[in-house]
C-alpha cells in the first residue's frame, strides 16, 4: 500500500512510466464541468495524473471521450435474475462500474442469509457493489415471507466496507405514524445515509419523512415531484427502469442549481432490457431529451458518488479509482471500452474481464412447502359471488370487481369466456401451508397454467391457470426445479427458467436467461396471453401495497383498507 | 432519542406544535437555489418542516432572510488568541456557527496534549468545531519545538467523531519526494479527508499531490490556479484571513458548473479581524463583488458540509440541524440573529448564549527555559560583516543581505541608524539552552525591545531590541507571565498581554485581547515602528518555509538552500 502511493506520486511526476496512459482522447472532468484533452496516467488501479505522459502502454483514443464509470445509485439485482457475478458481467460492458444495491428480494427469502449472500457473491468482482440494507422484510404484515429483519439484525452489517446504510424506506405511512418498529431503524441508521421511497408525498408529510433523515427518493414521477423533494433536501435518484420510467418526465425539473442533487437510478432492470444496456441509456435518453451532457455524466457519476459519500470514486481525477468508460461520442453514444481499477474489463460491447461466480449453495433449497395435492388446489364455492383481481392494461395497479363466479361439483372453475381465473399464491418459507385463493380477470390466458416463485415480495408461489391439473403440474415443477417460473399446458411442461438461487435468481449467463425467458413468453404467448410480460405482471399480484385487490399466502388484501378481505361476497 | 424523532415527525406532520416557527421570511435553500417564502418549524433542535406551521413560539421575520449557519471551512483558533470558548462567543454574533479547526499551532507546543485540550475546550459549545489533525509537527527539521507527531500519535484522535481528518499536508516537497513519515501519515489517513497546502503548485506535480489522496487546497493565489487545483480534483476553499486575502482573485474562476467544488475559509484571523466579523465578511464582499448570493451562501455553507461529509449540516431543510443565520439583506447585510440548534444563541451582534470555558491547566507552564541572563544574550563577533534579515514592506517573505555589523566590545549591538537590531530565538520547550541569533533590517524600532511566544510554527521565544538590558527584560518577562507579547524599554514594561495557555492564546475574552493588542501596537510605535502588526511580521520571523532567510532556536536558516548558515561572513 505505502509502496503503491509512493510509486504513484513518481509516476504522476512524470519520474516513472505510468502503467497505462490514455492518450488524445476528450476528458470529461465532473469536477470543473469541463471537457477538454489531455493524457490520462493510470498507476496500480488508480488515476495518477491528467496531463503529458509515457506510459508501459499507452492507448490512442483520439476523437473519443472519457468519462468516469456509471454508478447505478439504486438497483435491485434480483430483477435481473442473475447473481451478481453475471450482473456485473452483464452491466460492465454498458459502462456501469459500481451499483449501489438493494437486496430486498433476497431478503424476503432467506433473511440475513439472503444478505451475506450477496455481500459474499459479489466481493472482488470487476463492479464495485454497494449495498443499502433492506429496510422493509417483511413488506407487509399480511403475508408470510421468509424472515423478518429488525433495527437489530440490520445493524451489524454495516461494519462491512461496502453497506452504506438503510435502504428505501418503503413504509412511509410507518415513518409517518411513527410506527416504534421503523422509527428503531430509523435511529440506529441515522448516521448513515437512509433511502426513500415515497411516491406522491408532499406537503407537511414530506416534511416529516425527509426530516427522520431520509435523503433521497426515487418514485418522483413529475417534474413538481421532484422539485418538492429537492426542496426539501432529498436527492432525487431519477429512475428509469423496465417498468418505471420516470426520466422524462422529471428532467424539466433539474436546473444548473440544484443538478448536483440528482442522480440516475435503474431500480428494477429485466434480463431483457440488461442485455441491451445499463446507466449508459439513461444518459443517452437525458442528452437526447436535452440535458447538458456533461450534468448527464455527473447525474451518473460523481453525484451518486457524492451522495453516498463514496471516497474516490465517480470521476476521472488524480488519486480516483480509475473506473472510466470510453464512448465515441456524446450524445448517442456507444460504450466503446470500460476500465475498471485501470484494467480494461469491457470492449466492443462484450466483457473481458475474468467474473468467477461464488458458490451460492446456502441460497438454494428455498421452497419450502409439504407436498401439494389436488385437493389443496381445490376452491370451494362459498357462494356464487366474488371478489376479482381485475388488471389493468399496463399497470401493476389492478381494481377489485365483484362478479359471478363459475362453480362446478361445489368447486370454483376458471372461465376463459370471461377470462376470469383461478389465482393461487402457496406459502414457500415456513410450510405453514398457507394458501390464499383468489380470482384473476385480464390475463387473456385460454389453456395451461403458469407457476412462478417471483411474486413480489415475498416470493412465494403464485400460480394462474385453466385446469387444477395443469395448475398442480406447474406448481409441482417450481418445487422440483428448487423455483423458478414454469408455464405448462395439457399435462406438459412447455417453458420454463430454474431460478435456484433462492427462487429469485439463476445460476447462468444473461444470454441462458435471456433466451429462456423469451421461450416462456412464447410459450404464454401460444397460451393465448397477448400482455406483454405476463409473469412480470403475474409478480406484482401479490404484492399488498399497490392498490386495489392483492392476493397474498393468507388471502385477499384490499390494499386501500389494508386488510383481508373475503374471496366470496 | 427515540422519542426526539417521534415527536420531531408529529410536529412535521402539523400535529403537534413546533418549539419555534420562523415565520415570514425568506429562505435560502441551498439545494434547490431557490430563495422563498416558508415557515420554518423547529423541534428538538433540528428542522422539523418547511411550510405552514404553528409553534409554542413564533418569531417574525417579515422581510429577512434565513440562511444556514456558516461554516469555516479552515481555520486556526490560535490566531485568534482566544480559547474555542471565547472563540465561539466571538464567531457566533457574525453567523458562524461551525467550523472545521486545525490545532496546528498548539500541537506545535503540546503534541497531544494541545490537540486533547482543542477538543476538551470545545465540546458542547454552542458552535460546533470539528477538527484536521496537524500533519507538519514539527514544520521542519531545522528548529525545536515542544512535539513531534507521528502517524501513529494522531490515528488514535480519529475515534474521535469530531475529528475529520489529516490537516493541512503542507510539506508538499514532502510529498513529492515520496518522504516515509509524510506516505505513513497519508497512508493512515487515505479512508478520511486530508486537507492541502501547495501554493502555486502545477502541472505533474499538481497531479502526484491532489493523486496522493489530498482533497483541498486553501493557498490559491489566482484565479488559474483555483481552476487548475479544481480541475484536479480539489476543492479549492477560497481563503481571506487576515494576511492572505485571496477572494476576489478567486472568484472568477467560480461558476455555476463548478461553484460546489468552493469553499470559504478564513485559515487566520487575528482578534482584530474577529471583532469586525467571521465567515459573513467573506460571503458579503464575494457578493459585493459580483457573485451569485446563493453560491457565495452555498460556499460558506453545504459545500462545505458535502466535502467534509458533516451529516445534517449546512442546509435549513427538514431533518437538519436547526443553525441559522437572519441577515436583513442578501448584499451588503447585517447578521441580526443566529440560532445554533433551534436556540437563539445571537443578536444584534451580541453572543446571548451560555459559553462556558474549560479548564486549561494542562496548557499552562509551556515556557520551559532555564533561568536567562545577560550573558546568554550577548552575541559575539566572529567577523565584524554578516547576514542580515531584511524585511520587505507588508510580506513575511524576506530578503537576505548581508552587510556591516557595529561591534563594541566583542559584541554584536544593534544599531537604530542603519536600522539593524538584534534578534534571537530562545527555545523554550525543552530545556535545551538553544539559542538563535540573528540580526533584522527594516523594523524601525528606536528604542526598547519586543518579546513573544508567538513564533511560528514552533513557537519558541523571539525577541528584538536595541539594549541587551531591555532584551532581557521582555525576555524574563514573557518567562514571567508564562507566554505573551511584551514590550520593554528602559528598564519598564510598556505594555503586554499574556498568552497563558501554551504561549499562545489569553483566557480572557476578545474584547480583552483587542484592547491589550491596542495597548501593545500604541507602546511600539511610541518606540518609532511605523509598520502596522509589528509582532504580526516577528512572528513569521522564525518560519523557516517563506524564504529567504529566517532565525530558528538552532540559528540562520537559508530557506531556498533549506539548511544552517552562519550569521557571520
Amino acid at each position: 500500500m505505502k509502496s503503491e502511493l509512493k510509486h504513484r506520486i513518481t509516476v504522476a511526476r512524470g519520474l516513472q512510466k505510468a502503467d497505462l496512459v490514455l492518450k488524445g482522447g476528450s476528458l470529461v472532468n465532473v469536477f470543473s464541468g469541463e471537457i477538454y484533452r489531455t493524457d490520462i496516467a493510470i498507476s496500480g488501479g488508480k488515476i495518477a495524473g491528467l496531463g503529458k505522459y509515457d506510459g508501459s502502454k499507452v492507448i490512442d483514443l483520439s476523437s473519443k471521450f472519457i468519462l468516469p464509470g456509471f454508478i447505478d445509485s439504486h438497483v435491485h439485482i434480483e430483477s435481473s435474475m442473475l447473481t451478481p457475478a453475471e450482473f456485473a458481467r452483464a452491466a460492465l460492458p454498458y459502462g456501469t462500474t459500481a451499483v449501489i444495491a438493494d437486496p430486498h428480494e433476497i431478503a424476503n427469502v432467506l433473511g440475513k442469509a439472503g444478505i451475506r449472500y450477496m455481500l459474499s457473491a459479489s466481493e472482488g468482482l470487476p463492479l464495485d457493489f454497494y449495498f443499502m440494507l433492506p429496510s422493509c422484510v417483511p413488506t407487509t404484515s399480511l403475508e408470510t415471507s421468509g424472515a423478518h429483519l429488525t433495527a437489530a439484525d440490520l445493524l451489524p452489517f454495516l461494519k462491512q466496507r461496502r453497506v452504506l446504510g438503510l435502504a428505501e424506506m418503503m413504509n412511509y405511512p410507518g415513518v409517518l405514524l411513527g410506527k416504534p418498529d421503523v422509527l428503531r431503524k430509523l435511529n440506529a441508521f441515522s448516521h448513515t445515509m437512509i433511502d426513500g421511497h415515497a411516491p406522491g408525498l408532499s406537503g407537511n408529510d414530506l416534511s416529516a419523512y425527509a426530516g427522520a433523515g431520509i435523503s433521497s427518493d426515487h418514485e418522483c414521477t413529475t417534474a413538481d415531484e421532484a422539485r418538492r423533494k429537492v426542496r426539501h433536501g432529498m436527492t432525487v435518484f431519477v429512475r428509469e427502469g423496465s417498468a418505471a420510467k420516470d426520466l422524462e418526465a422529471l428532467l424539466p425539473a433539474v436546473t444548473q442549481a440544484n443538478a448536483r442533487f440528482f442522480t440516475l437510478a435503474t431500480d428494477d432492470f429485466q434480463p431483457g432490457d440488461l442485455k441491451r444496456g445499463s446507466i449508459d441509456q439513461l444518459v443517452k435518453k437525458a442528452v437526447r431529451l436535452g440535458l447538458d451532457p456533461i450534468i448527464a455524466v455527473q447525474m451518473a457519476t460523481i453525484n451518486t458518488a457524492q451522495h453516498f459519500g463514496l471516497q474516490h470514486k465517480g470521476a476521472v481525477l488524480p488519486g480516483y479509482d480509475a473506473d472510466m468508460v470510453v464512448v465515441d461520442d456524446l450524445k448517442n453514444f456507444t460504450v466503446e471500452k470500460v476500465f475498471k481499477f485501470g484494467k480494461l474489463v469491457a470492449e466492443g460491447g462484450k466483457c473481458i474481464a475474468s467474473v468467477k461466480s461464488k458458490d451460492h449453495e446456502q441460497t438454494r433449497g428455498t421452497i419450502r412447502t409439504g407436498p401439494i395435492k389436488i385437493k389443496d388446489i381445490l376452491l370451494k364455492a362459498k357462494t356464487n359471488r366474488a371478489r376479482v383481481i381485475e388488471l389493468i392494461p399496463n399497470q401493476i395497479e389492478t381494481k377489485c370487481s365483484t362478479m359471478p363466479v363459475t362453480v362446478q361439483g361445489g368447486h370454483v372453475l376458471s372461465d376463459t369466456e370471461k377470462d376470469v381465473l383461478k389465482l393461487l399464491v402457496i406459502e414457500r418459507h415456513q410450510f405453514t401451508g398457507n394458501r390464499g385463493f383468489g380470482l384473476i380477470k385480464g390475463l387473456g390466458l385460454k389453456a395451461g397454467a403458469l407457476a412462478a416463485t417471483v411474486a413480489h415480495d415475498s416470493h412465494n408461489i403464485i400460480t394462474a391457470g385453466i385446469t387444477d391439473e395443469d395448475i398442480l403440474l406447474a406448481v409441482s415443477r417450481v418445487q422440483k426445479i428448487q423455483g423458478g417460473l414454469v408455464v405448462a399446458n395439457n399435462g406438459k411442461v412447455m417453458a420454463e427458467i430454474p431460478l435456484p438461487i433462492a427462487g429469485l435468481m439463476s445460476d447462468k449467463s444473461l444470454a441462458f436467461v435471456v433466451k429462456r425467458l423469451a421461450e416462456i413468453d412464447a410459450a404464454v404467448k401460444r397460451l393465448g396471453v397477448t400482455i406483454v410480460h405476463p409473469f412480470g405482471i403475474l409478480s406484482f399480484m401479490a404484492l399488498p401495497v399497490i392498490p386495489e385487490l392483492k392476493l397474498t399466502d393468507r388471502g385477499l388484501v384490499d390494499v386501500k383498507q389494508f386488510k383481508l378481505v373475503d374471496l366470496f361476497v
